[in-house]
């Protein structure tokens, strides 16, 4: 690898901090900041600390949020009854780009892993117990993701969830819709088989 | 697209401007910036600034400084007698990691564009004939990119150099080592017929 100027050198080393970002699109990235006007770069600049000083939890169902309530909480028009659980925030962006959801969220930022030493205390399962115990929940969807941790973890709330009244379902699964069976592993396979609906 | 809360959506967006940044990557940059440490945030973000506050461009070849005179220039073991003139600072990184060229380089900022009105007097010419002009060059190699601008560049500086004594020497065009001719275009495999070499 070439010397750059220490300054430069820094800063694509920052960049290769990042996820996705290797030795050349550091590279590129740190020569656009060096060619953008000093506004811009002040701009991003601000936005990355910004995220770190402006934004918190929310104290409902632990998002991301600018205030102490998130967006989706504290909107009305939401269905309270209807949960749907994720491992991280940005799981939610996901299922509102379908448009398809319109109750609330609970945020467990983690999913259970015995091998990592991540029990369930780890995970923000108390504050989802306690908005159950309201009374006004009715269903709880587990999103988490169809892997083993996520999996032991929707086993895991379904135990603990459903002495408490209300319904426990986990998203379906499947092979991807556009995709090729041709491409599908023999567990999606299976799951999707498990899965058949009547037409 | 979901709403953010407003300095998340802020970053995705300042991360977008970038090269080669989408949606989906600059959501999934900015949400590691969000769990990230504080501390790792402020790092980035100071390397952003440093880059335009604390980098300058060499009196001697323009390229990429962090003082008056940039490493290259200032290297008493690299041959002044040698010139590689490149478009933009970042071109310098490709020949540096081919660790063959122990030369000196001299950077243009930009090549000549009549259609989008780049003439001879925005790019740093003048410098480099007054470099020449000093005597201690003895070889220009114009290493601009292969395409329309930068040929039209290579020849005006090949016109514009040779009478002032230098040799004046185009980096070779051909087939990528590696490739295929199979992908390679016409104007490239003529090229490269063009420069063939006895065995």
């Amino acid at each position: 690898m070439p010397d750059f100027a220490e300054p430069l050198a820094r800063l694509i080393t920052e960049f290769k901090r990042l996820p996705g970002i290797g030795q050349k699109s550091a590279q590129r990235l740190a020569f656009h900041v060096l060619r953008a006007k000093r506004e811009d770069a002040e701009h991003l600049s601000q936005a990355i600390l910004d995220v770190k000083d402006k934004l918190g939890l929310c104290a409902v169902c632990n998002n991301i949020a600018d205030g102490e309530i998130c967006q989706y909480c504290s909107d009305s028009n939401r269905d309270p009854s209807v949960v749907c659980v994720v491992e991280e925030p940005h799981n939610i962006v996901g299922i509102e780009t379908t448009r398809q959801f319109e109750g609330r969220y609970h945020v467990l930022h983690g999913a259970l892993s015995p091998l990592r030493g991540v029990g369930p205390d780890m995970l923000k399962i108390k504050g989802l117990v306690e908005r159950i115990g309201q009374g006004e929940v009715r269903e709880v969807i587990v999103a988490t993701n169809p892997n083993v941790e996520g999996e032991a973890t929707a086993v895991y709330l379904a135990r603990l969830l459903k002495p408490l009244g209300v319904k426990v379902t986990r998203i379906g699964m499947g092979i991807p819709v556009g995709s090729d069976l041709e491409f599908a592993d023999e567990v999606t396979i299976s799951k999707a088989m498990e899965g058949r609906r009547e037409m």
